[in-house]
């Protein structure tokens, strides 16, 4: 059987805890719901911030809801170069040890000890998908795009297994256009 | 046999003819060497302009010396978005039918009509490397490219063999990025 996935691609973004909406949006400040993710319960909201690093600020970053309970910020490695932060690839979570910045929002700022990570490339499984697929969570797999101009495998695709998650593969933005990987396209999954 | 090749990552850059950077750096310009590539008798120029698209400008690109027949644009599809520009992938040289752009220098500005690539990713190799390597002229091979956190296959690959090439493998910032690729980086040909 082949094993499928569909491929998303995750631009930049930071997810927030209620303090920091609170410091960055003001007191009274709610996440107002934009767009719907592939993840359930999981949205783009209307709110931006800038994130500056040593070398420079990227503008208008989204920020993904519901409010977590840890400040995180996922970058490209070239968005990484571009700040001048020596970002580690983490799974989404992981974020000890990784390295801060400062996040602008439009009522107030704050500077983060760590939580900037560029995201270990990875897919989102239910128990239910994972026996169907015969994965195992925290398995480490390869997936095969096929294209014309820029077909590739990637390695190192971790394997994360939730009930509360929906079946998707998520890149980024590097990877994506290393694969010129188009809206709507699947990936073979190969243990 | 292990059939390996040096990785190295292009960054964004244009070629230009005579007649172009007469037009862009003045009547009696010349392109300033300021540091040798690794194909024998290119350089990377002092001289920078800026690429024009219909959404956004790209300041500070380097040109690459010495001069050729047409002037050509190579970028990433993260600056082909950024520019707005639909650029295809493409083999060097490969402009026909491709897409324009407006350049611009410190003494005037041109608008090509074609010439704006993305490149295909590629091998340079003389006729030595490709007997040794077993490898011929246009031919399409996978390269696997192996770390901690980012090992892949590139697929499509397209080999190009000739006298003054020297033996390396080309990708841009995505596929570099995609890769977890570091100076010094050695890919495995796979046939």
């Amino acid at each position: 059987m082949e094993k499928k996935v569909l491929v998303e691609t995750s631009a930049r973004h930071v997810h927030i805890n209620e303090e920091t909406l609170k410091i960055l949006f003001g007191d009274d400040a709610k996440l107002t719901f934009k767009k719907a993710l592939s993840q359930p319960g999981q949205f783009a909201a209307e709110e931006r911030v800038s994130i500056v690093g040593p070398r420079n600020t990227i503008h208008n970053v989204s920020i993904l809801g519901p409010c977590r309970k840890n400040n995180q910020v996922e970058i490209s490695l070239t968005d990484a170069r571009t700040l001048g932060l020596d970002a580690p690839i983490r799974e989404s979570g992981d974020i000890k040890g990784s390295i801060g910045c400062k996040i602008v929002g439009p009522k107030g700022e704050i500077d983060i000890t760590e939580g900037v990570i560029v995201a270990k490339r990875h897919i989102h499984a239910t128990p239910h998908d994972a026996e169907v697929l015969g994965l195992k969570d925290k398995q480490i797999v390869s997936v095969k795009i096929n294209n014309d101009d820029r077909s590739l495998i990637l390695g190192d695709v971790v394997v994360r297994v939730r009930e509360d998650f929906a079946l998707a593969m998520h890149i980024d933005t590097a990877e994506a256009n290393a694969g010129g990987i188009k809206p709507n396209t699947y990936g073979e999954i190969i243990l």
